[in-house]
């Protein structure tokens, strides 16, 4: 039986569920510590510390304590903040250097299954990324790396981050369907409990490596969600996309 | 000389400049008039008074007396008041027909050097549609002409319409650049003078017969534009982009 049978439209999470944000990031941050005299620290150990605070960054946001702020600025502040913390001398780099740090979010590495995954998956749906990074990170990404995005969608165009229900129920607005014509993938179980919440269908795609060897969180599924999908191209299998 | 030096991101027009609008929007007339017991209009006609009532609506949404609305919806009342115009006895369409040919304007053909000039031109610049159609309308068009958009942006992710000045700041803003490293590309000079009043370069390209073929408007650049281009392959070679 085919899944996801009134679904005419997939949205997908991105940092962790499409691109490998932490391998990334880290490789970055390797290529810019040494010439800070910080060779010494690790660039994982960082990576993990700078995503630490995009959460906090985002509620910000969320609870109204001020405006909606796009993700590559919230990405710079916490930036700053992190390698401050972690005793780098920022006064070594230019603000150029730091710029460009920032934006190896925007040249992240998909998983291996992506781009076969999403080019089956676009032959039966609509295909767009639904994350809370913006538009220009999630689009210079896409020609990086060649994924076959139908538009670029998410939390800049909806004016809301994720888990926020506006975040996805103006997803689907602009999309013209209902919430339960639009599915949303992702590797975190939150994410895909807020959509469902929501009114969205839900597909799970594990990544157990996201977070590195010793991942404990989001391994399988949490709940009952529509369907559950080893891989993107286990996925365009099983909605009768490939 | 290569034209364009400092841009990194060209922006188009797309009613007229990237698809002939007129010719698609009346072969879906055409094809929905005889089963209403219309077959006697003239659906080039009724294109053109459908299209008469564009920049009225948009105006209400540019004067602050209506709140920002997307295109698809405007289209609708438009149409329905066209047809009523026209004598046309709506009672005899179903409300999916009615939205099916308002959809007319999401299945419009691209001019013949489009895809060929638009995958040259994306190898130098980012591109993207800056048009007053909403994301749904260009993103379904492009994933049914092939258009190889990296973002589709434009109203409705900047929440302003053309020749409004925030309608081109706000896309620059979501790109990350200043004013004058995006270039508006269109076969419209007003569009042009509104994009250079913004800051932003200019880039024209005649499109003789999007109005039929006794076309008396726009059909050469009324000011010295950054660039002017027989086509998007001739913008692409004048641009290094070949």
């Amino acid at each position: 039986m085919t899944a996801l049978p009134g679904v005419k439209a997939l949205v997908f999470d991105v940092f962790g569920t499409v691109v490998d944000w932490r391998t990334g990031v880290a490789r970055e941050l390797a290529a810019f510590l040494p010439a800070m005299g910080a060779g010494h620290l690790d660039p994982f150990a960082l990576a993990d510390a700078w995503r630490r605070r995009y959460q906090p960054a985002m509620e910000e946001c969320r609870s109204g304590r001020r405006p909606f702020t796009r993700l590559d600025v919230l990405h710079r502040e916490n930036l700053d903040a992190m390698l401050r913390e972690n005793g780098v001398d920022l006064s070594r780099a230019t603000a150029a250097d730091l710029d460009h740090l920032n934006r190896a979010w925007h040249r992240l590495d998909p998983w291996p299954d992506v781009v076969l995954g999403l080019t089956r998956l676009k032959r039966r749906f609509f295909i767009a990324p639904l994350s809370n990074g913006n538009i220009l990170l999630l689009a210079n990404m896409a020609k990086r790396a060649g994924l076959p995005w139908d538009a670029i969608l998410g939390a800049e165009p909806a004016r809301a981050y994720k888990p926020q229900p506006e975040a996805y129920l103006n997803t689907a607005d602009i999309l013209g369907i209902a919430p339960d014509e639009l599915c949303l993938v992702a590797a975190h179980n939150g994410d895909l409990a807020a959509a469902r919440k929501a009114g969205l269908a839900t597909a799970f795609v594990p990544r157990p490596t996201e977070h590195g060897e010793g991942q404990t969180i989001d391994l399988g599924p949490e709940q009952d969600w529509d369907v559950v999908a080893a891989d993107f191209v286990d996925l365009a299998a099983r909605t009768g996309a490939a």
